[in-house]
């Protein structure tokens, strides 16, 4: 499905849609703008010609530009989709350009900013958003249209943003099959500070801790690794992501140190500190298993797997050959040690019968529908 | 296999042990002991008759006993094995009727304290152990030798612990498959407050900071659940742990604070955040993976999966099919999204069999043998 392919006549609801940054997000939203007709054509801009010279023979824009000019007058929607350390840069070289009827959002992960900045440059119909997907691997080569599909999208209109704008970039992100979750800017940095930035530091601060020793290393086994993991994305785009927002995250800092103290001061008081413990296990048990998609697989099946040789082989072999659809898998690690795999299946149905399958084959099993 | 089985003129390293708390490690413990014929009687002793019970009709021990007497002289192996805060009363209890020849250790996670309490109770043969392993499911019922198997088992001997009970605690544990590791106490201590204790204050820290907040929890995903996976282990034992280590872990709460600091001063120096951020990486990326086994299962296979229906069914069985033994496999969640598969696999020849079987199958694949 392809605009290419379709008579001069039709009607689209973007005629000339600018993809400002061409790379995993930018050229997924350039995809979806394309297949799903949303934009008669796509015009891809980035820095970096290569970059797109691959983006129009993955067939993801149909048209390049290398440089800003009075070619962006045409476009009736803008999306800035550079790095975050480019941002505010590129909307300075574009704005100037841009027609006032223009619809411009953004995609960065922290939107007070930008959104400052947007006002600062007259950019009257922004409203800046935050698709809250991503993949490990990037580059426009791994753009697809899918990745925003059931995607959180937040939106997040300023003070001065008209509601007709607000109104249209909600139209968009639900066109691209993303769900809108609108918020204040500040609001949205705050609550990224909190579940995405701060765990960032406090894993780095962990690692840190661990660094240059090898019997600390070698013994930092299950629950160590679970809270290191986000340390090892990629420490630039990290770097610019908590940079950005360090005014929230220095907030967030603040309140985690405060929960810090009252649970070291709760060590003298081990009543006060088991109802903590037993209050964090509820809301952590609670927290929904949000993956790729807004309605979580909260169907989970938990597998006993005995200490031999491809059990995690096994079960998925057994569940694949009745047709039952894994949606997520997890080697749960309390503590030290595993010995259970998580399963996230798609319904109730699923879980009795993926029990059913798996009791027949001997696993013992455990599940909450 | 069974030591009862066996004539009465077979020679065992141990005549009668005695295992003091039959749960999932002192059971698993006993299980060791009759099947690997270390002692030719195991003794379960437990406060709960019911749990007693269990174990004898489980064939976890020979003989139990619920109150301590003049029958522990004949022990010359006392494993403790009871839940942390039970410990020291526990030893109180036995201490009066211990021979003075019996090699005496525990399993606790948590060193300094006992080690400390057996001095002053004057039991000379004492050991302090900790073996790092554990299960999702507690409990006799649970129990079993392999859990042990291949285990990091670490022994502490205080100042005065005699060289003879260091080597004949060092040869218990290697003959029940675990793998010794000989640290001080208070060493042990210091570095279970840093790789567990410490995450899983720090787990449950930021877990409290999205109770209550059902817009933060619907977002808290990938990342947030990875570093507050531990605060849903049992309260009552996490409580305990870190309450007995308490020390210990005010020293780790105090450097964790300190790389934080540093680490927030550096969100206005963003080129030593950046190197802050790459030296992280490199230290979470050459953690190894020790699962289950002292013998971590380095070689990785990442493969991308694309957003359908079952692939992580395609995946495993395309290589179960082929007989590629999974030792580990973990869903990549790198910042919101994930969109790969981390397989541990046995070799890095199996790495790449796995390799081409997912290539042929049309996966694309990353391998770090």
């Amino acid at each position: 499905m392809c605009a290419a392919s379709l008579p001069d006549t039709a009607t689209f609801p973007f005629e000339t849609a600018v993809v400002a940054g061409v790379g995993l997000i930018g050229g997924s939203v350039a995809l979806g703008l394309r297949q799903r007709l949303l934009a008669r054509r796509v015009i891809g801009y980035d820095a970096n010609p290569e970059v797109l010279r691959e983006a129009q023979a993955l067939g993801v824009v149909d048209e390049i530009r290398t440089s800003p000019g009075e070619w962006l007058r045409a476009a009736d929607l803008v999306v800035l989709a550079s790095p975050m350390r480019t941002l505010s840069p590129l909307a300075r070289d574009l704005a100037p350009f841009l027609s006032p009827a223009a619809l411009v959002t953004d995609v960065g992960s922290v939107k007070s900013g930008i959104t400052a900045e947007m006002e600062a440059l007259g950019v009257r119909q922004f409203v800046a958003g935050h698709p809250m997907a991503g993949s490990e691997r990037g580059g426009v080569t791994h753009a697809r249209a899918a990745l925003l599909e059931n995607a959180v999208w937040v939106l997040t209109p300023g003070d001065h943003t008209p509601l007709t704008a607000l109104s249209r970039a909600r139209t968009l992100v639900e066109a691209l099959g993303a769900a809108p979750v609108v918020m204040p800017p500040d609001a949205h940095d705050a609550l990224v500070a909190t579940i995405s930035h701060l765990p960032y530091l406090a894993s780095l601060a962990l690692t840190h801790m661990v660094a240059r020793d090898e019997r600390l290393s070698l013994l930092a086994a299950g629950g160590f690794r679970d809270l290191t993991r986000v340390a090892s994305g990629d420490p630039r785009m990290s770097r610019d992501m908590v940079v950005e927002n360090k005014a929230a995250l220095r907030g967030a800092l603040a309140r985690f140190r405060r929960q810090l103290e009252r649970l070291e001061a709760d060590l003298d008081d081990p009543e006060e500190l088991l109802a903590a413990a037993a209050e964090g296990k509820r809301t952590r048990d609670s927290l929904p298993v949000v993956k790729r998609s807004l309605l979580p697989p909260k169907h989970d099946l938990v597998v006993a797997v005995p200490d031999q040789p491809n059990q995690i082989g096994a079960v998925t072999q057994a569940l694949g050959a009745s047709g039952v659809n894994i949606k997520d898998i997890e080697v749960l690690a309390i503590r030290e040690e595993g010995g259970a795999l998580r399963l996230g299946l798609e319904s109730p149905e699923e879980v009795s019968r993926a029990a059913e399958i798996l009791r027949a084959e001997g696993f013992e099993v455990r599940g909450r529908g």
